[in-house]
């Protein structure tokens, strides 16, 4: 062995013993995690406080700083250390109504009624749950008229179907649903049930591990106080709670999704149309662009009903797309030209409309693209 | 105090004592990784290889499921670890031909020409840059004579023009660019100078931090041989060399950065003219959403002059965006009809073209989007 291959060993050996210390640490905080999850459920506490986690986070900086070390990196590390807290160390909430009787989630075995049908089981609710088939059994007719609390948690092309048989519900009883469009389902739920309503957006999808630092869009029905206690369930769940009308909901909404997601169809269309090598395109493509195809090739991995139902939902989607059609048409003149004065000029006029979030998506951007490439991610 | 915040206080001064060891454990650590950068530059061992760092993760994974603890919480805590370990603690590199005479950066003072500069000049080589400037005073002609490398480092549409004033190299200079297109520099190289000629396009931006991990893509010129050590030295920087002709280089560029930086520049124009509140979209976005629109966002927080350069280079690109539109068209007709079965039918198959790769990205882009989660971004 070399001089510098016995050194080399040996520091490595010493790495490996403090990556073992850090494992140490890691399962000891975890418990102690646990016990302040414990607690955090009987008392009712909420488990994401933000000011606690800015403070932490701060202390944390400074003590890098002053250990010589990045506090960018005590910061990241302590971010992951917390989502790992959070969603794995708290199996129980506090209930804030467990006795107003049953909670009836209907889809309760899809994806995201899932995750609603966990929440409320591990805060002391009586859950039911109704699937396709106990609506012929008679078992959906009986869990409804003893229900507390509605939700309906269906597929989007069933949602105003499923509400429209909601006639019969206890006077009490308030009627909720999570479909990602409002208007239509509130309405519905309003003509169906004379009883209390309120219109639900979840802001994510199933993948997410629970409710902590998400948003949920709270789109107010009707008798707003006898459900005052489920939106102070989802804040403790985690949630932060944004109040909207259900039509400006939707109509933010087909910016989002609908543009979003037609534009990734089209250029998913237009790969398979051109036919270029898959492999050659990763090999190629530095971070942001895997991220970018990534961002198209996820969509193809999901099912088609799901967009098909948000893309076709709302008809003023076809006006709003005819019109990126036609600016794309014009810059596509523009480039035919030659004009690059035109598109410099064009692309300073949108920079000023974007403003400083120009600015913050590129910093932003470009600390989660750094974390990408910690993985090695996105490559074929 | 009550007994239960006496405990909570209890539980969190434990956790605050830990804190301060894992800050002390990574001050160790970034010690003897220090250390380990050291005698990998006095012997020119690689600093990245890729099976030290499996071998490491999957022992440390293994490590994490005996102690109780998520065994991905591990991984990516020591994936962001040795992201700072490389990238700070490399000052030095082994030069593997240092004393081949003058590096010479034409545009060394420019973002990525001041990457390449600082590897150079941490390699040991002797490192002279010429600015716009220089070429009057005369500073660019005494050095080009001396020089032994020569690196156009200059923004795209200079390159060619910089170039063609390079015909009074030394013969056994070897001349190389790094402009994000190859085939026109690489001809305008070969035409300028009668000596060795490579064409390089390092696949990452001025942003990433140094070359570890990153792929350059490298074209030949002539005579490969004369700087066979060049290649060997982006190596030891840390890089993954890629061989491809000037020709597929180029169109895979087309699909990878037009598409989507014209794409994205509509999309910008689309939302100014829309005019949309940003605040209420961010509001209303789960992290896929923001994640997209900071894609957009970020490209008007840059430069016009590069995008307009890429995008007007080439006249193939104007057809290509062509069909791209076209097909935007045709899937806009399926939705003004409604045809639903359509557009599921042309869903399906395309998510059979992008096969495998299409699960792939929805696994990869789901890991990166909790990782955004984290850190609450992309959020106005």
């Amino acid at each position: 062995m070399t001089d510098s291959s016995q050194r080399l060993a040996e520091l490595r050996s010493g790495i490996d013993e403090l990556d073992a210390q850090l494992i140490d640490i890691l399962a000891k905080r975890s418990a102690l995690t646990s016990k302040v999850g414990e607690i955090k459920a009987e008392t009712g506490m909420p488990v994401y406080v933000p000011e606690r986690e800015v403070a932490l986070i701060d202390k944390l900086r400074a003590q890098a700083i002053q250990a010589g070390i990045s506090p960018d990196l005590a910061e990241d590390l302590m971010r992951r250390i917390m989502r790992d807290s959070y969603h794995t160390q708290n199996n129980r909430y506090q209930g804030v109504n467990p006795k107003t009787g049953n909670v009836v989630v209907i889809g309760g075995r899809g994806a995201l009624g899932r995750v609603f049908v966990s929440l409320f089981e591990r805060s002391d609710y009586d859950v039911d749950v109704i699937e396709k088939d106990d609506w012929q059994s008679g078992h959906a007719e009986r869990v409804l008229a003893n229900a507390a609390l509605v939700v309906v948690a269906v597929p989007i092309t069933l949602t105003e179907t499923v509400i429209s048989q909601l006639t019969a519900l206890p006077e009490e009883c308030v009627l909720a649903d999570i479909t990602s469009i409002k208007s239509k389902p509130l309405k519905a739920m309003l003509a169906a049930h004379s009883g209390p309503v309120v219109g639900l957006h979840p802001m994510f999808g199933p993948d997410a591990p629970g409710m902590i630092k998400q948003v949920v869009v709270v789109c107010h029905g009707r008798a707003p106080d006898a459900y005052q206690w489920l939106i102070e369930q989802m804040r403790i769940w985690g949630a932060t709670i944004h109040e909207s009308s259900a039509e400006e909901h939707d109509q933010a909404m087909a910016y989002i999704q609908v543009m979003r997601h037609f534009n990734t169809f089209v250029y998913g269309a237009h790969l398979k149309g051109e036919n270029p090598d898959l492999d050659t395109l990763t090999v190629f493509s530095s971070p942001i662009y895997r991220l970018e195809l990534a961002m198209v090739g996820r969509l193809f991995a999901q099912a088609p009903e799901l967009y098909a139902d948000i893309i076709f939902n709302n008809p003023d989607n076809v006006a709003l797309l005819r019109r990126f059609h036609e600016r794309f048409g014009v810059a596509l003149d523009i480039l035919e030209r030659g004009d690059k004065k035109a598109f410099i000029k064009q692309f300073l006029e949108i920079g000023g409309w974007f403003g400083d979030y120009a600015k913050m998506c590129l910093v932003d951007s470009k600390q989660l693209l750094l974390k990408a490439d910690d993985g090695q991610m996105l490559r074929k």
